[in-house]
């Protein structure tokens, strides 16, 4: 049977919602990564009786067992206070630890406060793992059968590896980088797990399920559909000794979801919109304007959030007032007071404005209503036109978002129209 | 005893580390606010047995249990079916949201997939929360003593809420703020939790704590500093019979907070360093424009994130290369040679520019370096230069990130500090 894990974070921030569970996710990751199947994740607040629990019903089901938080020096940090008394053994001072600890404070010109010398205590039989990032060091520790028993595990049939790490994510992941994954890899490294997304838009999670109805009953690869934020995947996951073995048993369904994808299918594991589009334009060796109003920026920062965008967007313009609009784009009062801001024949013009001020391949344009307290007409709310100039043809979209919708989904959704509609027309 | 409550997050792809938690994190702010105690997240993959089990061994525990996920169309979508197993109810048919998910595909002019059908079904005794913005249907479901007998938890004394919330944050949020935040309000509420959080900028948490250390102490309110991505906040937290009682508890600490907080104190919960900026603007019925390069759009797309913005921002120019900042901006080419386009005086030139250009009272303008595979010459990654230009004035201040940092960071941070450098200069 593959090695499994589960994650306990222990904060009660947590749970009070004050802070969000970033570790579960990258652990996650990472333990896929080496090809450790994550069972669970637990949140618990700092309390020892509920952080015992988890750890004994963690210890029952699971190989390992990773702790994220509860490490710092304050009275509320109970990890290794509880670890030593849920498996009954003593805690020992970590002589080199408590150097470590104070050379930090002596480094920073600041006197060790008593608290953080509790840093250096762990369980008995378990090691340090140091900390290059902060105070708070780690532990790694096999719990030997006996101990389980001794906490109340019946018949324990392996050891359990427990992992505690601190909670500020940055000082987590150093640690875990450094010190907990080259460990796991050396240890449990035997199936390894690929795994990659291939991305759609334009089409429902059901649609795209019902697509591929027949790919998605296999086991090695598993194909599974997924919904995004306002796009859906298929995920294709095999597993092999290897991780070129499992990625050429994928191969061959990642080719045929390829293939009957079409149009749809726009990209794969991080590929975003823009970076997609970004790619064509590049090696298209094409330019790109874009006048924004609703959408305020959103565009041009995605776009400009890919390195080297300055090869492809030298201009963006949010022409948020009419005043901008006839300035910068040429777009006639005339037409405003006709048509309105929010026309198809204003985002026509806009894009053909921006394009010609910018003198790049295509001009991209948006204009809508996302808000009640604009300075529009009584157009309704979730109204947007969608423009892309290129020579001397300007294609306009119309698109009606459900006027209940935030704000800010109106205008996230604006900007992966407007970058979808220039993406199909680049591969046309 | 106070109510208690557990969260379970239902998904496979939450434990393969592909997608975040993120409404552990809002419902447990959410039931903190109703004065309910979430003593713990549990998150588990698309499996039977699984998720039984954590359902079960949430009923064990608490008073409500909250489902995330697993509401879909397709076969991994288990959760409905999961709960009229293991309390051994047949599941029922629900004509009303069969024809509410039918409706939904007519109006999409879509053919409605067989699978949807499968949402219209509901365990026989609960009810259907309808959902506002997708198909998806959630339960509320008020489990008898008799039911939790027979799914094996011993001596139940009193019965179960079970609340099966969709899994996408915006169609849980739709849902849990219209029907299930209400009815919990409704039956749990007895001592009501008030919380405010006191924003702070440009102050790091530690040095936070150090300053205000006297009101740390106190019980009901509480103060705990607390760093967010980028800012650090004081969290004010009193409880009462009302939560006019409780506001009245916390106020005298508030105020005391908002007094010593001085120009570093920026907001208060939900404000953002936009939605401050803008609320100046539009109170002292002054305009601003921005000139963007390193941000890409950022800036300007934050600031027309709040409704009206119209009003002060009618313009924002990415102008990302060097063209776009002679041709828009007057940003003379011999200042760019001498200087470089990251430089205190291109800076100032772009601030100059889009505020004459705009017509406005302010011009806003950074510029810098991200990323190693910018056009731009042998300066520092990290390195960058926000401008304020007012009447004849233009203020430049200088920001060296570290270069280690990923572009978004960087990015993200030369926004605030170009903000919260505006922002501080309108309460001047």
């Amino acid at each position: 049977m593959a090695t499994n894990a589960e994650i306990i974070a222990v904060g009660s921030e947590l749970l009070l919602g004050q802070i969000l569970n970033t570790n579960a996710r990258y652990l996650s990751m990472e333990l896929a990564e080496v090809g450790i199947d994550t069972f669970r994740h637990t949140t618990v607040g700092d309390n020892k009786e509920r952080i015992a629990a988890a750890v004994l019903h963690a210890c029952a089901h699971s190989d390992i067992v990773i702790i994220t938080g509860g490490l710092g020096p304050t009275p509320d940090d109970l990890t290794i206070e509880v670890l030593a008394q849920l498996f009954a053994v003593p805690m020992v001072y970590d002589k080199e630890t408590f150097e470590h600890i104070a050379w930090l404070f002596r480094r920073a010109g600041k006197p060790m406060p008593e608290s953080n010398s509790k840093q250096a205590l762990r369980p008995a039989g378990s090691s340090i793992l140091p900390n290059p990032d902060g105070t708070a060091p780690g532990i790694i520790w096999t719990v030997p059968r006996q101990l389980l028993k001794t906490a109340g595990i019946r018949h324990p049939r392996r050891t359990r590896l427990i992992i505690a790490l601190p909670g500020v994510p940055r000082e987590m992941t150093a640690m875990w980088k450094a010190t907990a994954r080259p460990y796991l890899e050396k240890t449990f490294a035997s199936r390894v797990i690929w795994n990659c997304k291939l991305r759609f838009c334009g089409i429902t999670e059901s649609a795209l399920a019902e697509k591929f109805a027949d790919l998605l009953q296999g086991s090695n690869p598993t194909v599974a559909p997924f919904a995004g934020r306002w796009d859906c995947y298929l995920s294709v996951t095999a597993s092999g000794r290897t991780a070129a073995e499992a990625q050429q048993l994928a191969a061959p369904v990642v080719a045929e979801i390829r293939a009957r994808g079409e149009l749809d299918l726009y990209g794969q594991d991080d590929d975003t919109l823009e970076s997609v589009v970004g790619s064509l334009l590049a090696s298209q060796d094409r330019t790109l304007a874009v006048a924004e109003s609703v959408t305020g920026g959103l565009i041009s920062h995605r776009l400009t959030s890919q390195p080297g965008a300055v090869a492809y967007l030298g201009l963006g313009i949010t022409a948020y007032d009419n005043r901008s609009k006839s300035l910068l784009l040429s777009v006639s009062e005339r037409l405003l007071d006709r048509y309105g801001a929010v026309s198809a024949e204003c985002a026509q013009g806009m894009a053909r404005g921006i394009r010609e001020l910018a003198g790049a391949t295509f001009g991209l344009a948006v204009t809508g209503i996302a808000t009640a307290k604009g300075d529009t007409d009584d157009k309704q709310i979730g109204l947007v036109y969608i423009a892309v100039a290129v020579d001397g043809n300007v294609t306009v979209q119309k698109r009606t978002y459900p006027p209940v919708w935030p704000r800010e989904e109106i205008c996230f959704c604006s900007s992966n129209d407007a970058l979808d509609m220039l993406r199909r027309r680049l591969l046309q």
